[in-house]
């Protein structure tokens, strides 16, 4: 293995309490109350599955995942019954700017730190490179390179968005592993013939998840966090989660 | 300015003699004598624009570095009477990854860490990503991102490798600082907006370099090496030959 490509949003940052906390802040300086900030997440985010869509589907063309978290961002608002036109520009960008400022779980960066000792470690996320540096930058998170869907032209889980990266890398896919908390992005980077490894981000969706809280395929790696990852790597041990 | 952004064969590293280095192993373990390494690391970088200049004019896609470096490799070891067929896919592929082994100057990554501290720093090189990661990894380059002509698809100095950039970094140009050892590719980085550094490289094609060892034009900075310039980023403090 020489390359580990990772899931972002779910697998290395927590965008819902990220956003939760940022929607709260705006909320209250600008006196709407009754919005719950973590349903404000999830319906925001409910909207980014779509977006995608219409560039997978080529009815519009690759827009950068900034661009559609924006309009995303006034179609929800609108949906709470919130004229974005009021708020301002700016501070719309500003809340935009949300999923720049998002944490990474607790043991990302001392994984990815031991990790990159080795190994290229890369974002392989549908987030536009602007986006993956601002928040790596605020959270220390050490990649090698960004890569994702503004470099390969694709959204997860097309095929290219895969296909395009191994190519990037000048990598065998079988030496290209994704890491990712969600099984049908394993699913599809298996298709494409790479490198698989599962890490359970059991509260992405809070407390009352009910999806990706087991691996659903034998994947090649399935580790309980980024550490674990790190010491697969470091001893070749496997545990008894492990199918490898 | 919020990124500095680098070109990086002659300005971060010093190509000629990694490449001669590489070419001299090269060459002793086939038994071929009586080639000047540093002569025959001249004629194939000889080749590096023609072979650009083909994709920046639209008579062929844009086509990886990597690539093109290898058909600018068969086609030097021609005018040198060595049959490229001879020495084997392998050592050849091996001999092309001389580019991606090349050592930064002394300046370079004490410097670069200190610019990183509060600015994104990037390659902004004609160089492809696989090329540029294994250069970082190996010589410890600790880039923010991995920008450059495989992201824009452009060729420097062609302006969608400046405009595609910092539309990328999602930026004003005038915040963007591209610092280059080469006089054209600041001009070409000014004509876009962006603000331009220039760092002389003098022994770039050897002791008796004539080109680029002043400034052509009043560029927004001129630095002595990576350190200079992260001293003028912390201290806003000029020296003699400083213009801003």
């Amino acid at each position: 293995m020489k390359a580990f490509c990772f899931d972002v949003f779910g697998t290395v940052v927590d965008w819902r309490s990220g956003i939760a906390r940022e929607a709260a802040a705006f909320f209250s300086r600008h006196g709407l109350s009754g919005v719950d900030p973590h349903e404000f997440a999830d319906a925001w985010r409910n909207l980014y599955q779509p977006s995608m869509q219409a560039c997978r589907s080529g009815k519009r063309p690759f827009t950068r995942l900034d661009t559609l978290h924006r309009e995303n961002l006034e179609q929800v608002l609108q949906a709470y019954d919130i004229d974005p036109a009021k708020l301002g520009d700016g501070e719309l960008a500003q809340l935009n700017k949300a999923w720049h400022r998002l944490d990474p779980w607790p043991d990302v960066v001392s994984g990815l730190g031991r990790l990159k000792r080795r190994h290229i470690i890369a974002p392989a996320s549908n987030g536009n490179i602007a986006l993956m540096v601002d928040m790596a930058k605020r959270a220390g998170l050490p990649w090698d390179a960004i890569l994702g869907a503004e470099v390969t032209q694709a959204y997860k889980p097309s095929p290219p968005a895969y296909t395009r990266m191994v190519e990037t890398l000048g990598l065998p896919a079988h030496q290209v592993c994704m890491v990712a908390a969600h099984n049908n992005d394993l699913h599809a980077a298996r298709l494409c013939g790479l490198a698989t490894a599962f890490v359970a981000r059991k509260a992405e969706h809070g407390a009352n998840q009910t999806t990706d809280l087991e691996p659903s395929e034998k994947w090649d790696i399935v580790a309980r966090d980024f550490n674990d990852l790190a010491d697969w790597r470091s001893t070749g041990s496997g545990n008894e989660i492990r199918n490898v």
